[in-house]
């Protein structure tokens, strides 16, 4: 499916883009409300147009892209549903494991993506340097079954299901709504696809990326220049 | 057309719906996510959904009427974009009187609108209730002729538009794009569409509501249940 | 300390209040300028202001109460967190499982407050009611204390803090800086100190509001009347 | 008065700073959290204190900015306060001319503050740029006066307050308390004290600036080095 790009090595994590509003004519239109024009007769956008969206860009003037809005759905781990519930301009809605009992899907990473860690830089995580822990990944998958194990002996003894989840490990897919205005969805993106972030969001905002730019390709390549999300 | 909305007495003011994300379906898809069901197979609505709308609205579970989007244009005085703009979650692009000379359209009440002042509650503006001066509206056209003469003064001997438009009164109207979610929508329309508020702008606050009600009856009726916004 | 609330039932969990803006005086203050007046010569509330409070609070003009805020210090288990966390008029700092590695303390509940899982209504845990299953304590300690095996197997052999902290669980302590507005503050104390809500959080929500209560006892009062958090 | 800054050339318009919460020891103490560090038995800020804010400033690290907080009462005229208040992180109480008469001051600009139109940037104000017309500020206080004859014909007449109003001109004076954290204070600042804001409202900016710096230095030297607000 097109809008749908799985993010992880797993087939399980991805991100859906599920409803749109506005394009890169949507943001010139708005932008000119300044001047009091109104081109919308208009349909497609020309070469003046994106002459405009790159300005806006370059020179910060943001606010004509919050016009612009996504819906998407996104199914990740917990550590990276957390990380992205910090952006407070998101409107969001998430499975609650207080109303039903979770699929106990976890997160496990390839070899080459668990990487060591580093010492100089504290929070790097070096991949593809040096060899890592080959035992690492069994580890994690040995206390996933653990944690499923003692999920399903509370819920067997009808302990209550919020209560017998705080057994359930940050590595655990979750899923939810996520809808965001153009401008903060660069913002997430900038911030996330960085070298900076975890390896795991990076593929994420990466994904998030290339879902927009398919929907307002001129001005996510003015906004985010230095990357190709094409 | 049909999602043009004049407001005033005058032929000027307006709110129109320019586009617009998610559905009354869109809510109900974003709510059952926390019991992790996905139901996005199904294109309508039936009876399950319209009851769990109502079920949220009145437990005031408003977060999956967020990923539902609208974008307008508005023009209005600018006493009521003051009053607009207030409301911080919308996104708004407006006609500078910086980058462009404004056009100098002002609204005057009818008579039966301008009512008397109240004395018991300071803010009351009784309608309908006496006579009111009859000379109210030509003194207030009077006024904005007097201001449009300062304005083109200004202009014609080269006083920068952001200097010049001092002078300009709270009367003339002004154009902007504004974006927000069903959620803010609604809350919105709670307070500016109710007798508190000025006159002006609860008929905008109806004209939004309903645009909205068009695009998603089930929500905007569960919500602004009193009102009839049809 | 008189600052610091303990929460929960192991003297882990605790909320802090660190630094605070503005009294019931500044609301009284920030809402009469509305009429013009500047009574801030005047240092304490008397009657009229108290009169004013409540007349704020029942006719919902809320914004007064925007300036007055507070920061406080959180620590809670994890699951809390995400649920304080989707308050996104707050603004956070917390530690981070990437940058340093995490104190291995865990939540678990007394036999008294773990209840049962309610079957008619989907979220309810039932408290008191019955027995509960005696070994759930022990089940839980038993699965964390297997989840910090694994964490530090895995920092052992240099897995990355942020890859190895996947395995940890929901029932861990963390601690942030969350900083709020006092009309927020209500909010988030009316939503989660509420029987719909997580027992655990519920506890949260009451410590903040006696903290509030302690610096602004009028509009805590006058905001959330039916409960006393003196 | 040490906490109020006037603004214009009129001892009309001012900033003046009502209270404050948090300090550059504040904004250390909130980022070391991410690293489970509690310093806060250390009252002052020692160099690895400031080396850390430059640190968090260079990075965008801007989180521990928001715990600290300021609330002002700003006297400015009405197309200041509407660019103002386009920042919607800000808390906002203004005076209503609903609820009160207005006091009919007005800003007019000094000649040398007049200026000219530019026509290549459309947007510009040449200061000291030519003569600019020696009638114009007579011209603004006429059309001023003519306002106010109207303001006053209405409410003697007894057209309510907010009908009145709209002949009062851009240039009035207007008043409110607005309350916003160092975080947003600074993008406020960057964006208003900028060649690219209008002239009048730099000088609010600046004023906000140097409030803010007197209360936090090392924060306010750091996110706004280029400029030296003591």
């Amino acid at each position: 499916m097109t809008n749908k790009i799985f993010c992880l090595n797993d087939a399980l994590g991805y991100v859906e883009l599920v409803c749109t509003s506005g394009t890169d004519k949507t943001v010139v239109d708005a932008a000119r409300v300044s001047h009091n024009n109104d081109d919308r007769s208009k349909d497609a956008t020309d070469l003046r147009d994106r002459k405009l969206i790159q300005y806006l860009a370059d020179h910060k003037h943001t606010s004509p892209f919050e016009h612009v809005v996504f819906t998407f759905i996104v199914k990740c781990p917990l550590f990276i549903a957390r990380q992205w519930m910090r952006h407070r301009t998101w409107s969001y809605n998430e499975i609650s494991g207080r109303y039903t009992e979770m699929d106990v899907e976890y997160y496990t990473p390839l070899k080459e993506h668990i990487g060591t860690q580093g010492t100089a830089n504290k929070q790097a995580r070096y991949l593809g340097y040096g060899e890592g822990w080959g035992g690492a990944a069994d580890r994690i998958r040995d206390a996933y079954a653990n944690a499923t194990g003692a999920y399903y002996d509370l819920l067997d003894n009808e302990v209550p299901r919020e209560v017998a989840r705080m057994v359930l490990p940050l590595g655990l897919y979750t899923r939810f709504y996520a809808t965001v205005d153009l401008n903060n969805l660069i913002k997430f993106v900038g911030l996330r696809d960085h070298e900076g972030a975890q390896w795991e969001i990076q593929q994420y905002a990466r994904a998030v990326a290339k879902l927009a730019a398919k929907e307002c390709p001129i001005s996510v390549s003015a906004l985010l220049g230095e990357h190709n999300y094409e």
